[in-house]
């Protein structure tokens, strides 16, 4: 089973990755930018089959490892 | 209008990052994880209400400032 993580700042915590895309974006003459947030994304392949325990090990993951939950934030998709 | 655009390694591109996860991930005693990629995220907001123009704008975006197309490729999500 493949899986997407994203793991992203917390609404309210300053990214200045994302200003710093905004700001060059606007450099390059693309107006109508408003926020840019950036985070990570990871693409992971699974053994496991079950849908509802790869997200439990997931989430153990991300707890665990992938983000940092006091200023970052996470979403798991299953891919199928 | 807000979009999403993923920028990943191209198939093939040694990732180092997305190694030293699966490596950390095994040594945590999870087991069952294949392969493991590491790309980023970023979450714009656009002015731009026309779903079509900014898709146009955004791979624009992509094509100049987001991604190393040599290395890197690029999808977009538009979320209304």
């Amino acid at each position: 089973m493949k899986a997407r993580v994203f793991v992203t700042l917390k609404n309210g915590v300053l990214d200045p990755q994302g200003k710093a895309i905004g700001h060059a974006l606007q450099g390059l003459g693309f107006d109508g930018v408003g926020e840019v947030r950036q985070g990570k994304v990871i693409d992971l392949e699974l053994a496991e089959r079950d849908a509802a325990k790869a997200r439990a090990c997931l989430t153990e993951m991300c707890e665990k490892l992938l983000a940092n939950t006091i200023i970052e934030k996470y979403e798991i998709e299953l891919k199928g």
